[in-house]
């Protein structure tokens, strides 16, 4: 598909795009570009690139598509140094997980002749770094994309059938819609999930060693999300602002109305809510986003 | 080790008592009761009891060990009529997710010559009724015991030894500490997942279907959770009121907290405080109380 792919940020979606890239060849030449000597030296052991270049602006030169994988918070000092040294009629994306900002950060470095088309891989785990990667990450994922309006309908088309390539199904996006859509299906879980384990972390009357050995009760489950990648989540946060503190009052509206119900003792109100959201699960299984096994499959169980 | 084990309730717990208890040759005769005729021939279909008895009081006649497996809420009731007809010298214990309220609405109920031990075994995924039980649920979970004072430790042995014969891992608390660290490894976490998961379904602005579509960036894994039984889930909140309300209060203190980072722009606070949350996932995963496989090891990956 393309004659030169150059990664910038070789983590754990840099790494995953290489891997499938070389699994369904569509790349003759993968260039990679990293600031860290030890994820240099990682991406070329573990064949992640083809040549990681010393400088974002020598990785760039050739390329057919660039795609920013770095934390968010970077990409408009990248786009700066790159935006010179661009391909005429490239592509360049990124996998930011919001998208406004990106926009108004990086469109205005990148010359008129070549294609900027922001993207979102609603994909990832919650660990990072170039080691992390694995080539069906995804599959079966869902990959947002939010072009301006100028944009070459082919190029966006391109780029969709390079993600389609990847395994993911693809969707365009309005930028800001994508923006809430996103603070409610992974910036306000993560907060939460963040907040939950930081508050058992603070709990002075309860152990650590109790709150690990007895986590299995519900709150190991939000340890995955709060493991995530802190220099990724920290940027998120930063730069999806307003949509992330408008749903983040909604939710404490919520819970609030849900304390009060409980204080109360109104177990009807509760019992309703709690039947209503139990639906919620069952659509997200049919739509093949999660797995039906109970206990996300970790129980070992000789029904399954 | 019983000649006959009683189960009142026959749900996702009772139902994997009495298959482990059969796997492990732990009863001579299961007793079952269930209010419900649909889960009455259900549990007698699967095989989950030798007898269903049609009333809690023929239920326990005879019995060396009688379990109450129902949501909190209905264990007073249960105890007021099985009270005079238990076996003198048998023990009874319980599954509740709270101690505190259980041991005050119960022990009045139970007779002098009979030792009432409460049970938690930490153990459970979001299914529930008598179809969704498996002999492994208990393997390697902890299982809480809170006696009180005067029981014969010889008695309390007898039955720590049952749960590790299911395959837990056993521990002695005092009720009220238990009531505390359950309200931060279960209570309130399930209590979050209901908000979040609330709020989304309230939100007119993004379409349900949305919601669902991308909830693989993060919502998906609050979904599991608020898809627990809505009846149990009930009486846990309004029998453990005082350490919900009191944990919450530190969740919302919390929450508030980070939103004033977000809001103020301070990125070194918020890497500081994600960072500190990623090493307890790591502790959870040293302790074997979670697998370590990324993504809960739902990710399909050639690495695995």
């Amino acid at each position: 598909m393309f004659e030169q792919i150059t990664l910038i940020g070789i983590g754990l979606i840099g790494s995953s795009i290489s891997l499938a890239a070389q699994k369904k060849g569509l790349a003759r030449t993968i260039v990679g570009h990293t600031k860290s000597k030890e994820s240099t030296k990682l991406a070329l052991e573990l064949g992640l690139a083809d040549k990681m270049a010393p400088t974002t602006e020598e990785a760039v030169k050739g390329a057919d598509l660039v795609i920013l994988c770095t934390p968010v918070g970077a990409f408009e000092a990248i786009a700066k140094q790159i935006g010179p040294h661009l391909k005429p009629n490239s592509t360049i994306t990124d996998v930011g997980s919001v998208k406004g900002y990106v926009i108004e950060k990086v469109a205005k470095y990148i010359p008129d002749d070549v294609h900027f088309i922001p993207s979102h891989p609603l994909a990832g785990t919650e660990l990072s770094g170039p080691a992390s990667g694995f080539a069906e990450l995804f599959e079966n994922r869902w990959c947002l994309m939010t072009p301006l309006d100028e944009t070459d309908p082919a190029k966006i088309s391109e780029l969709g059938d390079f993600w389609q390539a990847l395994g993911s199904k693809v969707e365009i996006m309005d930028p800001d819609h994508h923006d809430t859509v996103l603070a409610v299906t992974s910036h306000v879980p993560h907060l939460i999930a963040y907040t939950m384990v930081g508050t058992a972390d603070h709990l002075h009357r309860i152990r650590n060693s109790e709150v690990i050995q007895y986590s299995a009760a519900g709150f190991r489950d939000f340890t995955r999300i709060a493991a995530s990648d802190p220099t990724m989540w920290r940027d998120v946060f930063l730069t999806n602002r307003e949509s992330t503190l408008d749903i983040l009052g909604r939710f404490t509206e919520e819970l609030f109305a849900l304390q009060r119900l409980i204080r109360t003792g109104n177990g009807q109100e509760l019992f309703d809510y709690f039947q209503r959201t139990r639906s919620i699960r069952q659509g997200i299984i049919e739509a093949g986003q999660d797995t039906a096994s109970p206990d996300f499959g970790r129980a070992k169980n000789t029904k399954n």
